[in-house]
């Protein structure tokens, strides 16, 4: 009985590092897209939206057979429970990147980022997928230490929202509202990836450790003053 | 046994009752502060921020006590499940409501929103704080029909973020680039705060048909075409 829950337990591992990688591929693709304009980029990123809610789900039922089959306690109870948290942030995680590629096609074929804020979203896609590529890592290795390292990198994609804030408010902007609009939700999705990559860091100390660091992991919306 | 359990499911249901309270009131005072640039106001709203923290705490301690202790299969185990989506849903409502109260707060005594957009924002407003209250009765009456209901008062949300970006983007605004980004992100606050409410509708019909409607409940981002 025992084996067989351990077994299902790290099946769910499994599953949260498979969710990872396409939430990975799906935010550097749409990086590419976006920055490239690379229309059938674009499409096979919105495609996997089926495959992450068919992954969730199939998760969900992991997690309810568990806790229905074997009544889990203390520690195992907490990884269950965990469980059902981090494949909520991994598929918000994966349709985020789906919003950046939807944003790459609505535009097709013109580009979405002026060639100003472009560095900035190169790094911000570069930022989300490390962090969630060590999302993936830390699920299956349970690597506190790492986990606790990504709040550091959020913070960088705190600091790049703020450098791109900074470029829309210049007085060197030169291409008007529209493209403003567009950038300003693309910046939101990058920065609500990275806080959920860090929501599943956190998770999985909770799971490891038993402390909740949770609470909300979003950082107060500061543009820059004007 | 089964009695102690059903009282702490019941509590279960008061405490999300209560953060469908502090979400709706949350949203309704941020909205007023929002308009009239009322910064005591948007500080209270502020200052909710941890009690909504531990409102979530208390919920999931509960939770966690109940699949320890009792052990719930089939419907029970569905019922305390739903609560950990519910609460992470509500505190998120609540914590959105903040955002808003932050923009409020960051301008002032300036007003964020320019007087062609000031309906439309009104009208956000009442339909987020309707959605928190209809999610409220949802949560303690259990009822499916009203749960089905908030898809199309959903809908009106979008239509009135589409609205909003079809201001932004008219020859006719005249507020430039800053005013523009604030509006483009507190109307993304007001969308989300209404998907979550929606989610939550959705969980309470899961927990009562079984019948899972999950996914996700973000429609695609689609400001207008330029």
């Amino acid at each position: 009985m025992r084996q067989a829950y351990q077994i299902r337990l790290n099946d769910l591992g499994e599953h949260g590092a498979r969710m990872c990688r396409v939430a990975s591929n799906n935010l550097r693709d749409a990086t590419t897209a976006l920055l490239t304009a690379d229309l059938s980029l674009a499409e096979q990123v919105i495609a996997t939206d089926v495959q992450l809610d068919v992954m969730r789900a199939n998760s969900e039922n992991v997690v309810l057979e568990l806790l229905a089959l074997q009544a889990p306690v203390a520690s195992d109870l907490r990884a269950v429970v965990s469980a059902l948290w981090i494949v909520a942030d991994l598929q918000r995680m994966g349709t985020l990147a789906i919003h950046v590629a939807k944003a790459a096609r609505r535009r097709h074929p013109a580009s979405v980022i002026p060639v100003e804020v472009r560095p900035i979203f190169e790094r911000m896609g570069r930022v989300g997928v490390h962090l969630a590529d060590q999302a993936g890592t830390i699920l299956t290795e349970r690597d506190v230490a790492l986990a606790r390292s990504m709040e550091s990198e959020d913070d960088l994609m705190d600091d790049l929202h703020q450098e791109m804030f900074a470029a829309l408010l210049s007085p060197n902007w030169s291409h008007g509202v529209a493209p403003a609009v567009d950038i300003t939700l693309l910046g939101r999705f990058y920065e609500r990836f990275a806080d959920h990559a860090v929501a599943v860091a956190r998770r999985v100390v909770f799971l490891v450790t038993g402390e909740n660091v949770g609470g909300d992991t979003t950082p107060a919306y500061t543009p820059p003053e004007r």
